[in-house]
């Protein structure tokens, strides 16, 4: 017999958009979240739990529940309260963002309660939450194979794959992260030399001519493609990038590893320097550039004026700087 | 009336691909290149001029010649000798990866004599010039908007973009390439982090898998998954990695933009690691270290061994290093 009901602890975008997804497929869904679950769940046919030992009830036997819970000790919490509750041969599913060290130990932890434990790497944003998302399974052979039915229903054709054992998912997605990040910071980089040339361009054009047949097409040109021609000038977003610190997990990895990975950090460091409001670096350089040198606190009139009428640099630097 | 007639010369493997596309759409396409034409080419219908002056001869007025020869003099070279050859009104369009700052001069240099000059970034790789590139143009208006259709036709749908004034066709394909070498370089890097896994991974899979839903799904993951595929230990390739230094340009170009980007720039630094062999870098470090330290000229067997025993970094050290 197939997998027909799953349980979801957290129903917000990423749990959310899933417990929509396999309602509209067939599955009988079961859900938790903090403050109540979304309205439209309910009314598509969700059955809200006040608690976590509400599975046992709802849910027969082999019983699957999916975490969709930001990572962290609430991760924890979950999973001793789901051990707990529910029974041997249980599996529970984390489908967040968890780091795959912890990943492991939960794994053993629950292993020893005789609680399975699958860690499910997830992409493809709130669209593929929506409309089929893309897992990276973690764990072992015969758990995961029994939900590579029900993770398949969820996801794009093609779209699931078993990694390999116990914690492998999570690392999976974490490797994706930060490719993500890599490719995030040289779409942007790229976006930003176009802004400089000495005449205007059809960036709307150019963007929209990269997602087809280019070398660079791809999910996220389409997205800025996208963004670009809803708000040329990007003035509904910040220069503050947000995220949820998980790639720098990676990073740290990546020197456990001894593995030379310089543009993923450098994303990340990217993504710091966005933040950067106080720029305590640079007023240090400043400080010892006016220690040696006698060189000014902030630009120097001359210098800008020589290089905006082109004396400094060729005569292609752009106008607008 | 619409062009239905081409020159090109350069029939390499960009503009072979191009010329063996446009015959297959019913253009008149007459060629020249070194060494002589392909023989599939002559046999599809190319009809083969044996110097530049031929072009006059065997193309009605007003014509279109396609450059795609490599970026430098000899471009400079065979845009004299059709400026010479060629009628006012004619239209010469560099397809290859010349400089934009050289275009935007060898524009004016060809308009003086009454020839007409469309630079243009040509996207897709060796199957883009086969079934349908993309094409980014750079050009006064009239003259791009007359050669439109042409490239349309040669292009995929969507696939074309008029980005602005002289110049601007090359440097927009520039930044496409410099945002394709920090794509390529993240890629890299994650696919390497994923070797590095304390236990064996199902890479095939997780490729195939990337491509299908996840935020990073793109050409290049698709190429990578198939290279893969094809060949699991990547034995076929070297860890030299070859280019023709285009996106050196581009980070000159943003020195004298004075635009940050780090990570397209580490990714050309990347690039020449890939090639040094002598590591002359490493061996002052470390004639440096020891100098101060009293370090080993090598590894230090002991410091190896507790790190490969897991008693340095953590028990999710792989066990590969």
């Amino acid at each position: 017999m197939g997998i027909n009901e799953i349980g979801v602890v957290g129903l917000g975008r990423m749990g959310g958009g899933l417990a929509d997804l396999a309602i509209s497929k067939g599955y009988h869904v079961v859900g938790l979240t903090l403050g109540g679950a979304p309205r439209e769940l309910v009314e598509a046919g969700l059955v809200e739990v006040s608690d976590i030992a509400g599975f046992r009830e709802k849910l027969q036997p082999r019983r699957v529940v999916l975490l969709y819970i930001p990572a962290g000790p609430d991760v924890d919490a979950a999973l001793d309260k789901l051990a707990s509750s529910l029974e041997p041969g249980d599996i529970v599913v984390d489908g967040g963002n968890s780091y795959w060290g912890d990943s492991i130990r939960r794994h053993d932890r629950l292993k020893a309660r005789g609680i399975d434990f699958v860690d499910l790497g997830t992409s493809g944003g709130l669209s593929g939450a929506r409309t089929g998302a893309c897992f990276m399974a973690g764990g072992d052979k015969d758990v995961v194979a029994t939900i590579e039915p029900l993770l398949k229903s969820l996801s794009v054709p093609d779209g699931f794959v078993h990694a390999g054992p116990p914690g492998s998912g999570h690392f999976v997605k974490l490797v994706h992260n930060g490719i993500e990040f890599g490719m995030l910071q040289a779409i942007g980089e790229g976006f930003d030399l176009l802004t400089r040339f000495h005449e205007p361009l059809d960036l709307d054009g150019v963007l929209e001519c990269w997602r087809n047949g280019s070398v660079i097409r791809s999910w996220l040109i389409d997205l800025l493609a996208e963004a670009h021609s809803d708000d040329p000038t990007l003035s509904k977003t910040t220069r503050y990038i947000e995220d949820t610190g998980e790639v720098n997990w990676l990073v740290a990895d990546a020197l456990r590893m001894e593995a030379p990975i310089p543009v993923i950090s450098q994303s990340v460091m990217q993504l710091f320097a966005s933040r950067d409001e106080n720029g305590v670096w640079a007023k240090a350089i400043v400080a010892m550039r006016h220690g040696f040198g006698g060189h000014p606190f902030g630009p120097n009139a001359s210098v800008v004026a020589e290089r905006r009428e082109g004396r400094v640099g060729d005569i292609y630097r752009p106008k607008t700087v």
